[in-house]
């Protein structure tokens, strides 16, 4: 079984029941996820063996964590536990016209504070072929960011392929840092998922004219990021999601992967949401999917588009998909029709 | 009060909340159903007497399972109580490109090993007027298929009319048995109600070229199945709904009506699907009572397309609308305004 | 901080989870509602000074209703406690073609049998700035009828300006009984918001040719009985919603506004219905924030028809939005995307 | 099949989850009860044909009191549908020193208008052997007393026994009054049940000197109450269940039955409570069944008794225990086992 | 009205269902609360007017803990909002010999980071004639026993009465800081509440021999204790609840109040507990109750034994017991039978 | 890390919530347990490596029992998937004099119709210390007592220690037939857990005069058994729970431990229960975990009885202590104080 490491933040995610506002709420859904936390889910629902990697307190709050991970059979071995809390993030899912809303409570979390001394890259990394991140963990704190190229380093000597999304949150850190941080992490990727915004936010990567507000999509512009980012700083893939938000609940989804030679654009998804945080991690998964087991680009990015459609029909962060059901859809069944 | 008599399955469904994945579920919603009670409770919140005939244990599970159907007022005085167990079956609620799931465990149940000496056919017709089946029931075992028959005999007898719905499970039996089993059973068959896929399976009638995964329809593949089914076995009536799956959340719904001479298709119905669990049989239900109330063949195909497109709005498997719903709605009222 | 005033019954609001149907509920969703008591709810959360006039009985199930409106900040202060009985109105949510429905029980409840000398007006309207009521109020019996005379002449002595929501109730009274009660108001209303239906039960005013049950809207006959309103009976300003129902879950929302000189429309929402009691009664407090705060007309219904919008994606009868979502929506964001 | 007639109100209960306060709840335990109605499910629960009769609102909320009570078999073919309201009554669980509360909203329900005209007693009574109800049921109006006298006097007309228990409810009536009705209806009934408080609110007969509120029980009391009753209204048997009040969450639980001749005590029972409303209720049933089945006095008084312990620990009024459940704990295993 | 003043932390509350363990719950319950908010409500709800004062992050999770306030009544207005999160506490009910377990998450706070600049304390106090504070609140960080020590000094400049729970918490300050801090607050505090630990662990004051885990209590070791509170810090009153855990499911609860001269003991009860975090709140609230309203030192000690009795039989951090329902016990009913 | 191996069944556990009995069930709580399985989870919650072996469906319903166990850190790699179904068993809670309920529904299970091939023992021993099943195991048909008799075979010649829980279940088979293939598996057992009755009915061994329904224990009788089962089966040590049924709420547990020279005797806990299924399971559990770490017989009883007294305090049927928390209560700290 081929094997996968992600490293990143691990939360509780507190939401209230249905489409309740925070205000209305007595009781809070208390799930866990975490944009790597998500991706080796997804990898474990899909037959790989995926190793997560973070920091987590002591307390029984943080072993709900572990234990919400290796529900899935994510291997937790390397999980290192200390420090003062568990972040958090409270979601209220939106409806039609009522966007979603995030609030995160994660300062001061034992991954925010971890050094570089928690964690062996060596035994971490051990029988791995592929090592996930995204632009998240960096953000988090100074540590962390050495401890992200501290592992791209390690992974690049073991010959381990990087994906990385890029994922910037203006929350988490400015711009101008991200850029610092991140061009340092650059020459150890392989692979970067980064939609427009990611690009421009991060790398001043501007495409033409697409109006993301509006829920237009202009593939010219999705081209000429995609090309500038592997030309600048020569990732050999680089891929996005295609959202279209025509509301809170009914979205338009696809995806392209861009090879440094050829552009593959997958179907198009009329999708009815029923939960869409996760959906670009559930992306990142399908796609490390794929390479790993040497899809064609055109394969693969359908089997990843597939793979996060069926993600926003699914509640929580992870995406509880086997390959066999991403499949069916990628080859064209999605009449919804009962299967039994 | 006209009087209905349904024989059948009554299963344990077991679903989780809302779209939870079945790994996801702490809780499973418990309710009851089964293609030939469905019809009952349909028919009894008609205002008809429905008297359901099946076996059940006599545990306090059997109990509950009495209890749902005694609850919608259905006649359940000729319930066998004995055996083993009582069947289940597990659903899975799908959204957008997610299918539904159903997964059974109904071998050995009650019903599956009953005997033809448990039901008194002449007590149980008493004062009847329509005997309704479904293909499920003589699938269950070679015991149920002979209680079918025998049952079929002396409805006949009896001047009872007999509706079928054909209702071909590929889990339960082949094809060929499927035929050889049902085919003894057509002469006593007044109306038979009959996708183009359960007519391909079951009798190998197909109609040209209807795309099923596609969710596109063919009105005249259709006619053409309902043309053969009268031909060869001498329905007096064919019934068949035409479901259009754009997705697990939303459906086009309409039927067709066949009564040997005309063909009458209803209205069409874009429908946002609840649950679509027991739309078959709300529409056998709505074709009965109508049939049994001596409705034209165009208000028929229109009061029974109705009750079906209305269950899809309805948790569970039965289909809890009053005559007088179903007529506004066939009457052409889907504005869905509130009503006070 | 501008006070409001508004004067209404407050009910319990009993509905089965979900999509239920009364029959299957074992549980009910309380919570509490009524036409004045949803504007003074929204307004406190628009950040004014909402303050609910009504009588609720002594007991707990009184205080709890006092108690969800203090949740929100509304000045609960000259609540009259006493009485018999809180009203309670049952609703069982719709779905696609199957209507929401509303069971009233509000007869004989403290405020509908409150006598004027139970309400201090001069100590209620102390420094506000406006009064509203709707008429279902006045329709409550005939001793709420005078209170509310009472407190129109009082809220003109005080130069306060009110607004009055048409809201015919067949279940109430009569066309008569109505036409009666309601134009000994008028004299005293600034702003009527009334929608077709309730300007023909009511007033007789016909519009040319809208088809409500067929959800299409008729741009010139609104005109038409906005001009007829503002004409014979002397308001300021008259305002209407214009909903088209495609079905119980899907709805066209949109509004306009009249001042006598010009009509102004709002732009147009495809609602994805999450609940929609109580859209009327946010379109109101819209309405009255932005005249509040001397919003342009176009401004004004902009805001009214968007914070209604937002109000049909929020469970229960209460709006719960702020202002700058509000706004947000209206300056043209409608995207859904994720705030975070 | 025995056939027992019950006659009286059916609620709508609503109860907090758990022991939450009136104040905090946001949802409502929806079931059904009352005096009458409770005897009639536990009896049909015994195997018996119990037939409620009532009215009851023809609106969903009727219908579905009527299915409460069809679910467990009872024979609602003799319920009246018609009038304005069903009855409610809020329910807050008490625990240790906090004790439970109860909130009755049941004035102007469709029972309590009803008239003599509503009820054919002849048809009601058709091969019935006994006949029961409370005095709750003369509490709720005029009409209703009437209509209790009329159906006693049938009762003694065709033969058919009557029990009646006391149960005194000062909120519906006077002591002045409710003597006054309820000794026109003592000629006629055979069987009283009644505690102390009952006979000394209702009859002025007091016992020497038991302390309610301090939980002690007074055998000798009970005794001249039971033989005062006997004495001076002519009953051929008294009942009583003896409840020494610990706390809300702990009770003592006995009976006494007195047959003119002899005192028959049960054993006592330390009940841990789930939900204690209805225990009187069952407590008849009790009584009832084992009357009818013609149990020794001891064994009539110990299977009520423990038909009503084994209500204390069932959610609900309804006392949902099958015959073989209380012979064994009448026979004296209660050590609560878990039965496989 | 009389006006109370508190001062200190309001957390959000994140407790499993029932008497899940941590790892179990897939849903928390969400409830807020801490020591002296606790109190506020248990005022307010004694129909007193109580003005509570802390820090909350301007976001939805801050708002939805003012509105758990206001909701009871409790003047919010002197709430400042800012800073960066709202602490939480996570909360496991125990059972029998399992032990409730608390994790606390509530460093970083917004109150807790707040500064004396923060607070009017002139403007707060305006009208107050009792102010109120615990332990934990020096013990949050540096800035707020500062705040706290302005306060204390303002109260005494206006003749506000100052009550103390001593309340020490070890996760949050070393005994050694606790003295210190605490020893500059003594001089201005008027009552003190305190229990041996507390009294051990902040001033060393040590009881003879009493054996906390063992569940005896010592009434001579805590007069000890109480005389030399008084006589070396001069309070004018110390008051200390007295707590024998049997278990987590049962306790023994009663009260002592010391005025300087005598010693007044409460009655004990046998509680059988729902939840009994906040039953120290409860009790200091029932004696600033009595105490404010000049009850004699025994019946004010009963007051506060009782009201803090009721409150282990209600769900959450708050005590919503009205003054009838505490005199009610206090004064002997504890039998907790049905009040209708 | 010391290796447990565990073999039998795992099944669903269906549950309606807190004390509703099954007919008032709309939903079930899904959890999933078995003698052996629970043991697993508990010695993995110790700390050990505890592998289950079993054999489950390929469907989502098996993949969620392989979850429930990996949430817990238990090794599920030699799971075996393939066979029919999953068995179910269904569980009501009872209270007081009310009996819990349990129905099971596991004939034709995956495990059930198991053949001796299905399981490679020299793979799944691999480094294991100790091997635990239970007498429901063997019972379940005869390919399953093979494969136990094989794999007791081969942990013998491993030198794996074998513990053996005698769990009579008379619907699984006759007293016969347990007898029969239970002494071929005797002379493999180190350890035999058994209590009067189980060793009565499989080995006719008696004890004096032990009253189980009545809740007496007598020590003498259950130390007679204790020699009698060494003697004749050459147990190296025997252990036993001694429970005392006081009701269904309330129960007095302790044990008993034979090493075949002196008998061991635990404390005795008054228990007042969440949940009662799996105790004895707890109990295996924690005789396992102190024996594999050398605890003295006093100390290694001890630790058992105190670990399954707090497993009457868990929801489900498996015990979530760590060994601190077990550790805490057998040292004597049985207050249930908060643990902060």
């Amino acid at each position: 079984m081929k094997t996968v490491v992600t490293f990143g933040e691990l939360m509780l995610r507190l939401a209230p029941n249905g489409y309740l506002r925070f205000v209305q709420a007595d009781s809070l859904e208390a799930t866990y996820g975490g944009g790597e936390a998500n991706v080796a889910v997804s990898l474990s629902n899909f037959g790989l063996d995926a190793r997560f990697v973070t920091k987590l307190p002591t307390n029984e709050i943080g072993q709900a964590a572990v234990n919400s991970l290796r529900k899935y059979g994510v291997d937790t071995s390397n999980v290192v536990r200390g420090g003062a809390r568990l972040g958090v993030y409270y979601l209220e899912k939106g409806a039609s016209q009522r966007p979603s809303k995030v609030i995160y409570d994660r300062a001061y979390s034992s991954i925010a504070l971890a050094e570089p001394k928690d964690f062996d890259w060596d035994k971490i990394f051990k029988d791995a072929e592929w090592f996930h991140f995204t632009g998240i963990t960096p953000a988090l704190g100074g540590g962390v960011a050495d401890i992200c190229l501290e592992a791209c380093k390690k992974a690049m000597e073991k010959g381990i392929k990087v994906s990385f999304d890029l994922n910037y949150r203006k929350n988490l850190w400015s711009t101008e840092k991200a850029q610092e941080v991140i061009t340092k992490l650059t020459p150890y990727i392989d692979v970067c998922i980064a939609n427009e915004e990611d690009a421009e936010q991060v790398f001043g990567i501007k495409a033409g004219n697409t109006d993301v507000a509006g829920g237009k999509i202009n593939h010219e512009g999705y081209k000429e990021v995609a090309e500038k980012l592997v030309r600048q700083y020569g990732f050999k893939m680089t891929a996005t999601t295609l959202r279209e938000s025509i509301s809170a609940s009914d979205n338009n989804w696809s995806a392209m992967l861009y090879d440094g030679k050829e552009f593959y654009f997958s179907k198009k998804y009329n999708v009815h949401i029923v939960d869409r945080v996760g959906g670009g991690d559930s992306f990142g998964a399908g796609l490390i999917y794929s390479q790993l087991n040497s899809y064609t680009p055109q394969a693969s990015i359908e089997f990843a588009a597939a793979a996060s459609c069926l993600k926003h029909t699914i509640e929580g962060d992870f995406n509880l998909m086997s390959v066999a059901e991403v499949k069916a859809l990628a080859a064209g069944d999605s009449s919804g029709r009962v299967q039994r």
